[in-house]
């Protein structure tokens, strides 16, 4: 069995291409994880998600504990075997979930109890009981319990939450068991203030995680800020360990976090968007619905090797979606995802080439792509 | 380029195991054609098509005139190009989903007005521009436009309605452009009247079509009166031309129809019961919702070599149903149509070892399965 591990093979500037080694195999770094919320990358079968290229996948532990339930995973042999995914799957904690979906009922120093969205039940999540859930799916990489700040806030309203946050971070990691190849990471929170940032940075490392997340970021501060707050942050964070900004994003949200120190990312964005007709393409954003792709024999993306690509035009996903088959969600997130993973291929490439800033110069804005994230 | 043509390889008592010879491949019968409406086999790329075993597919030119229209798929290179369905696909005429779906404004010799389920349009559809949008969709079979008689009818209506169907089937052969390896089917009326079937049979026989369907059946006869209906029927009908019963059926359906001399089938029973959750088995039929399957780690059917059962358990397929993702109806579409084509490669090999009586008697019934044609 592999050690949890992370070597740092290149580096171009602070963009850093790496290697992460888990007890599920290998992630070739940076690296774009599919999300997978309810144990399924939406519309796509475990080989199709391979064929993207995909090396590792998040899924919701939230979720997850609602339906089917974190013990009856335990049951069924843990995530990799439900969802039919070898490799490495890394489980979110719930906090973010609860706060955005669940109706809240309270939060304390012990953790939060609320309803859940789907029945109605009421469900106490605490630290020590998300990692005990991410342990029972077999989580190969366990994120620590946190408050997931509501934006704007005052900077004395992030400053506690934050602080909860890295209480419940020391909880989470005293929680986690140890065992070989897996690992649990921490998440600097601290809201868009930069002092709030180093604070959280330094209070994890003392810690000692297996790895390092940027979490409370992405959720309307725009880009800039959120720059700002990976300039901050990754300093303070172990040159030895992964970095992940949890929920993004655009592929420009991508290229510039990578710029940062940033190794991994999730983002709902290329699925979501892969369902309701919004392509990603090296042109940029093309909506399919767009009655100007209807006798379109192009492929949405002449350099795409994807299914549909190779074998469908703009003018058959165009008739898909307009008819609501299906199939046009299936070829379009199969193709985003693509997208998602040559763009990381490409980002690994331009690093160990050296040309990293030369290559995230040529990457389109897809400015008219929808945010959407977790 | 081949000729279009049927050999009788082997037969059985009246079961026939035969070989059809088409433009666009051979197609071993007697065989099942999964039901692909809109040009698309729904939540299926045309590899998980193929990966079934399916040689042949049907799609419906009633819904494609409309959406995305026969003039504009003629442009984009045929249904075979935008289907990426290099095989042979046999297109309905539109005929009973005139019937069926659209608001029906009136009925003459000359043909069908009515108006479009999906805009409102009003459009005209006779033998003539039916045959023309099927050539226009590069259809390898062709079916003769008819009137799908209403059920229950009486028998002076039914004869009316026949003979105006026999009508349409001579201008339908007539507007036919013969090229090699594309056939046209005519198709047998006369609701459930023995009376009326032969002369629908022998008059078609006169017409000289490449193939000879039955139709009008499966609409609440109920199956006796259904083979009741093929007896007297196929014994008028051409040995050296394939057979093809229109939108039938369950598997004990098939069954007696193949032991009355059908050699083609299609229906959206596997496809529909896919997506909602209904699995055919060597067992019978299961309903993936049923929490007797929450905690099952047994595939749907172990003796099923699809990618779902070789890959994943009840407990994962009934948890995908209950959470409303798209991967449930995506994998048990996957499984029921290989249940159907492992059924018709069955049904060939009994006929071929002259055992087919013994093998027919093994099919279970599935009689929970929801009755769901075309």
């Amino acid at each position: 069995m592999t050690d949890f591990g992370f070597v740092l093979l290149a580096s171009d500037g602070a963009a850093r291409r790496g290697r992460l080694s888990t007890a599920h195999g290998k992630v070739e770094t940076p690296a774009f994880m599919p999300v997978g919320t309810a144990a399924t990358v939406k519309g796509m079968t475990s080989e199709m998600v391979t064929s993207t290229g995909a090396q590792m996948v998040l899924a919701n532990t939230y979720h997850l504990m609602l339906r089917p339930g974190a013990e009856r995973i335990a049951k069924l042999g843990g995530l990799h075997d439900l969802m039919h995914w070898p490799g490495p799957i890394l489980t979110d904690s719930g906090g973010f979930q609860v706060m955005s979906l669940a109706e809240l009922r309270s939060i304390n120093e012990e953790g939060v109890t609320f309803r859940s969205h789907i029945d109605g039940a009421k469900v106490t999540l605490t630290p020590e009981r998300s990692v005990e859930i991410q342990n029972l799916l077999n989580a190969t990489v366990t994120m620590a319990f946190d408050e997931c700040t509501e934006w704007p806030v005052t900077e004395t309203k992030a400053a506690e939450s934050m602080r909860l946050s890295m209480r419940w971070a020391g909880r989470s990691r005293d929680a986690f068991v140890a065992r070989q190849g897996y690992g649990i990471f921490g998440i600097v929170q601290g809201s868009a203030y930069r002092e709030l940032r180093e604070e959280s940075a330094k209070a994890l490392t003392g810690m000692d995680f297996h790895g390092y997340a940027v979490g409370g970021l992405a959720v309307g501060e725009g880009q800039e800020t959120m720059f700002e707050m990976l300039d901050v942050s990754t300093p303070h964070l172990p040159n030895d360990r992964p970095r992940y900004l949890m929920g993004v994003g655009k592929p420009d949200d991508i290229v510039g976090a990578v710029a940062r120190g940033i190794d991994l990312f999730d983002c709902v964005l290329p699925t979501r968007s892969g369902r309701t007709g919004q392509a990603f393409t090296r042109q940029g954003t093309l909506n399919m619905r767009n009655a100007r792709h209807a006798e379109d024999r192009d492929p949405v993306d002449q350099d795409c090797e994807c299914y549909g690509c190779r074998n469908h035009s703009r003018a058959y996903l165009h008739h898909l979606f307009k008819a609501g088959e299906m199939l046009g969600p299936i070829l379009l997130t199969a193709h985003n995802l693509t997208y998602y993973q040559d763009l990381m291929r490409d980002i690994r490439s331009a690093i160990e080439a050296g040309q990293f800033d030369e290559f995230a110069n040529s990457v389109p804005r897809h400015d008219k792509a929808k945010q959407a994230h977790r």
